[in-house]
């Protein structure tokens, strides 16, 4: 009989949840509010909702549920059973012990983790990364984020720390870093980076024209969206935007190719799922910043799972037997 | 009884050779010329020669000899019982069967490794690194090179290329390096990075005072020896040159040490070799380059095998059992 796991990603803003079979399959798929807004009481409410309501419709279906699998931003303690530290966007929510709630109130295994590794386990269970051991993820967003697989399990360091490759040096002499530190790739890399460098060319004589500028005017954001909109309809300022953001990305990929030797890079996160165009763009900076005979191993790939990575993920963590709640 | 192996070191100007203890004692050490001057034929003599030598004498001293080992540059392909590329300063060595040679002549175990990779995991197993389980090990010399211990073992990567520290870029609008790439890390600081900012010291008002122009009057080489030398003189221009070198070698352990988190960071190399300032000027900017948390979790230690290194690593190999040759 299939075997299933809840799978529950938790953000800043939203809460998603899902039944997830051992084969990826999401289903009963439903995304509500994190009540992050109202502090760690309401989030803690929120994710007891969540599971209840995902515990009774696998119950209702008569389906085989081994265990309740968490995403969470921040460092998992399993003895606690909930974070020893980060979750900066999450207050409060570090003193929650989420993973023994989860587990008094519905007699099944729980297991947890930080969400961009769920994330990266969820591609490599069950997304691009399927048959692979040596894999690198990295995900272009609010910041830049991501993962390594080595030998097909994923790196966590000596502490749980491992894998802020958004926080590689790139530009030792470059703006400084919201983590502090300066030249980070992040702050090249990501949405703020993008969006410095469309202001940077914006702002040049011939910038005045770009379709961007016209976007802008009308009410839109500057960000990643409007840009590679505009690069899509040959914007001539957005194509030198989105080159330079490519150029920026590659930089970054291709170091963590001359130290991984990765079979697989799966590149994910908001920048990327706006379309093809990031990742080509990307892929052709590479051979400037990448060692020759590891960039030949190494294929470069999009993210498969999109919005649902995250609950994939958690629930990987149930049939994996990744940090498991030690109950007392 | 206790076991002892081969290990031999192959340069591009040095063979290395003894007879090393599985506790990682060497006996019978000797260095000759590695015969590269004299082409691929003169080498792989040079190395038959050392290893007839070490196995007589192993035999004459009745010690119980379990293989033997080789650290030469690099990448190693034990079906062939050679290199598949790499070690460009050893011209036609690629071709040289070194492995089924040993083999054939001595009939004993052969194992083989990049020599980085085996000086790596001998101070794994027998200098700073021991009982230790995730390691970054960096060395400063020509070049920056490194390798990366993950739970015990040492990380090669999907093909073997992994670990190429050296060529990560943390300056992007930088200087080009020696391997095409612009901005990595190994040009600010390797040998040929810690020149070019002394020149450009050097060359400042206050710089023609400097002891080292002295020095270099004298006949002196400009080279990280002399600019370490007078530093601990407290010559002004050279504690310059030392700071921001220390500072160049702490941009890329950073990010080193935000990707790995690694418990102990290894440094070695011809440049650490000058003396407590070059480890003692990199922690203090260390800091600066790298996540607070990561940092705490990571002792900074200097390597403890010294020119010994790479025998202890090659002999290692036999011990661990890695990269044997494949008989047919």
């Amino acid at each position: 009989m299939e075997e299933f796991a809840i799978g529950i990603d938790l953000g800043g803003t939203n809460l998603k949840g899902g039944i997830v079979s051992e084969t990826g399959e999401v289903l009963n798929y439903s995304v509500t509010s994190s009540g992050n807004d109202e502090g760690p009481q309401r989030i803690r409410a929120c994710l007891m909702n969540m599971a209840a309501r995902l515990v009774a419709l696998a119950s209702d279906n008569g389906v085989k549920m081994v265990g309740i699998g968490v995403a969470t931003p921040g460092i998992i303690d399993t003895r606690f059973g909930g974070l020893t530290g980060g979750a900066e966007n999450l207050p409060g929510w570090k003193n929650t012990p989420f993973m023994r709630l989860l587990h008094e109130q519905f007699h099944l295994p729980v297991h947890a983790h930080n969400d961009v590794s769920a994330t990266v386990l969820g591609e490599f269970h069950h997304g691009a990364g399927v048959g692979r051991r040596h894999v690198v993820m990295v995900s272009f967003g609010t910041g830049v984020g991501g993962g390594i697989v080595i030998d097909g399990r994923f790196y966590g360091g000596a502490s749980g720390y491992a894998g802020e490759i958004g926080h590689l040096v790139t530009s030792a002499f470059g703006q400084v870093c919201a983590c502090g530190i300066r030249g980070c790739w992040e702050e090249f890399a990501s949405i703020r980076g993008i969006v410095r460098t469309a202001r940077r060319y914006l702002g040049e004589p011939g910038g005045a024209k770009s379709l961007i500028n016209r976007w802008l005017g009308d009410g839109g954001e500057l960000g990643p969206q409007i840009v590679y909109e505009a690069a899509r309809l040959r914007d001539e300022t957005a194509l030198r935007i989105v080159d330079e953001v490519g150029c920026n990305a590659a930089i970054g990929i291709g170091s963590l190719i001359n130290i991984f030797n990765p079979e697989l890079v799966i590149v994910g996160g908001g920048v990327a799922s706006t379309g093809p165009l990031f990742l080509d763009t990307l892929t052709r900076h590479l051979p400037d910043w990448t060692l020759k005979d590891s960039l030949e191993a190494a294929s470069i790939v999009p993210a498969r799972l999109g919005y649902r990575a995250g609950i994939i993920g958690a629930a990987t963590l149930v049939f994996e037997g990744i940090n498991r709640y030690a109950s007392p």
